[in-house]
C-alpha cells in the first residue's frame, strides 16, 4: 500500500489552523518524510507517526515553508535518544545549516547523521534499496528545487495454487516458484514459472512536486506514476502572482497530470489568501481527473 | 501597566497542547519578544499579538527549545511586508545562523534587521529609551546564556491638582509643575515643586531567569524587581538530573526569588515530564511567595 500522509499542505507562514509542507509517504514499510516546515514535529504527534519509523528526510529546496522545522525535527530524535542513523537528503547548504546550529547549541547528535546534498539539475537516483528506488526531479523555482519520485520496484509473480495443485508439485517447491524457478516434476517434465504464477501487483510510484512554475520537463521524470502531489499555489485569476513568483495554478497542476498521464493528481501548497479550496478542484478538473485536495491531517491510501 | 503573555513555558521539545519558551513583555508601549521557540509565531497570532508591535527580540540562549522559531518569525516580517527596524539581541553566534539560512533561501528582509550580539560574562545595559532599559542577567547553564532584566525609568511625579488650585496656579502652569519645575506665584512668592506635587508611581521591573541552575550571582541583577520569572525544570525528587542539566527546582528559584527580595514569583519551564504542575507551586511556596505557574497562554497583570 502507498500511504500518504499530509502533515501541512499550505504556503508561506504557519498559522493557526495551517501548516506549511509536510508529508510522510508510506511504502513497503519505508517511512519517508518529505519537506519539514516549522511545526512539523507537532504535526507528527498529532497524526501518530513514530518519530522512530523516520529514517529518510527528502527536502526539496531551502525555502523556510519546507525546511525551517528540520534542525528542530532532528534536535528531538536527539532528546528521545535515538540511535538509528538518519538521512538527510537536500539541496548544498543544507548540511552547513544544520550543523552550524548544533554547534552553537552545544550538542551533538548520538546517532548517526548523513547528508545527501543535491545540486544535479537533472533527475538522480538518490537512494535504492531491494524493493524502492527514489529519484529527483528538478523542478523550476526561485531557488534550487527538487522534486521527488518514489516508485516501488516490480515484486514478486504470484504463486497460482490451482495450477500448481493440478501439477501435483509439493508444497515444499513454492517458494522456489515465488522466486521466480521453473520446476522439474517426477514424470521429468519441466513446468515453466510463467504457468505457475500470476503477475506481479503493478507496482506502486508516488510524484512530489513542491514547489515549482509549470514545468514540462517534468513530465519524463514523473511519467505514469500511481500518484502526483503538484502545488497549486494559485487559481488563475492570480496567474500574474503565480508567474511572478515562479509558483503554478491548479490547471498548471492539471496539465502536468494530464502530459505525464499519471494516475491520480493531489493538489496543495495552497495560498493561504484563500478560504475556499473547491475553485481549486473545480479549475483542475478541466485539464484532468481525479483530482483530490490536500489538507493537513487528510491521508491518502492508494 | 507591566504585562506578560505566556506563549510557552515547557521544556525541551514543541508538543502538540505544550509549547517550549516564549513570552511576551509590554511595559511603556514597548512588545518585547522574550525567546523565540519553535512554533512561536503561531502563538503570538493565537494570543492576538500583533506582529508590527515587536521590534526588540531577546534571545538567552541558543538551545533550540528557545530559538529555533526565530528564523520563521524573521522570514515572516518580511512575507507580511514589514518595512520598521528589527533588533535582535542574542549570544554570539545568532547572525551568522540567521543571516547563512537567509543567504540559501535567496532571500533578504525588506526592513533593517540589527544583531546584538552578547558574549559578557557581567550585566551590561543593552537597551535603552526615555522610559525603560533592558540589562542582561548572566546565567549558569550548559551553555553561554543570559537572563533580561526590564526596568521602567522612574517616571514624572504627579500633579497635586488640590495643592496647586489653592495656590491659585492657573492650568496653564500645570504642564511645568508635571515636568518638575517651581513655580514662581505673581505675588512674588515661589512654590516648590514637591509642594505641589506626589510621588510618581513606583516603577515596574522584571527579570526573566531561563535556563539557569541556582545561581545566587543572579542576586544583586535582579534585587526588588516586581516580577522574576525563574525557570524551574524540576521538582526535589529530580535534584540529581536539575544538577547534571544544569537546570533549577522549584525551590531554587523560590530561594532566589527570596535572596533578590522579589515581589512575585512566575514559576516555568518545566519538563514535559509532570502531568501536575500543583507540586511545584507547593515546593516553592516553603520559601516564597506569593508564586504563580506560568502556563501557555496565561497572561500576568502587574
Amino acid at each position: 500500500m502507498l500511504k500518504i500522509t499530509i502533515l501541512g499542505c499550505y504556503a508561506a507562514t504557519p498559522r493557526t489552523f495551517s501548516n506549511p509542507t509536510s508529508q510522510v509517504v508510506e511504502l513497503k514499510n519505508h517511512v519517508f518524510l518529505l519537506d519539514c516546515a516549522e511545526g512539523t514535529q507537532v504535526q507528527l504527534r498529532r497524526n501518530k507517526v513514530k518519530f522512530s519509523k523516520i529514517e529518510h528526510i527528502f527536502i526539496s529546496h531551502l525555502h523556510g515553508d519546507h525546511f525551517f522545522g528540520l534542525i528542530g525535527l532532528i534536535s528531538t530524535f536527539m532528546l528521545l535518544g535515538r540511535t538509528a542513523p538518519l538521512h538527510v537528503y537536500g539541496p548544498v547548504g543544507i548540511k552547513e545549516i544544520i550543523l552550524l546550529q548544533l554547534k552553537h547549541s552545544g550538542a551533538w547528535t548520538p546517532y548517526e547523521l548523513h547528508f545527501h546534498e543535491l545540486s544535479s539539475k537533472t533527475p538522480e537516483l538518490i537512494f535504492e534499496d531491494e524493493k524502492v528506488t527514489v529519484h529527483t526531479v528538478p523542478l523550476n523555482h526561485r531557488i534550487y528545487t527538487n522534486g521527488f519520485v518514489i516508485r516501488e520496484k516490480v515484486g514478486l509473480r504470484k504463486l497460482n495454487i490451482g495450477a500448481a495443485e493440478r501439477y501435483g508439485i509439493p508444497k515444499l517447491y513454492y517458494r522456489n516458484i515465488v522466486l521466480g524457478k521453473d520446476i522439474l516434476l517426477e514424470d521429468g517434465r519441466t513446468v515453466s514459472n510463467l504457468d505457475l504464477t500470476f503477475e506481479a501487483d503493478p507496482p506502486k510510484s508516488y510524484a512530489y512536486c513542491s514547489d515549482t512554475a509549470y514545468h514540462e520537463p517534468v513530465c519524463d521524470a514523473i511519467s505514469g506514476v500511481t500518484v502526483l502531489y503538484h502545488e497549486a499555489t494559485f487559481l488563475e485569476a492570480e496567474r500574474e502572482v503565480a508567474t511572478r513568483t515562479m509558483h503554478s495554478t491548479a490547471q498548471d497542476a492539471a496539465r502536468i497530470a494530464k502530459k505525464a498521464n499519471v494516475g491520480t493528481l493531489i493538489l496543495g501548497h495552497y495560498s493561504t489568501r484563500y478560504d475556499d479550496l473547491t475553485a481549486f478542484e473545480n479549475e483542475a478538473k478541466q485539464f484532468f481527473s481525479p483530482v483530490w485536495l490536500a489538507d493537513d491531517g487528510r491521508i491518502f491510501e492508494f
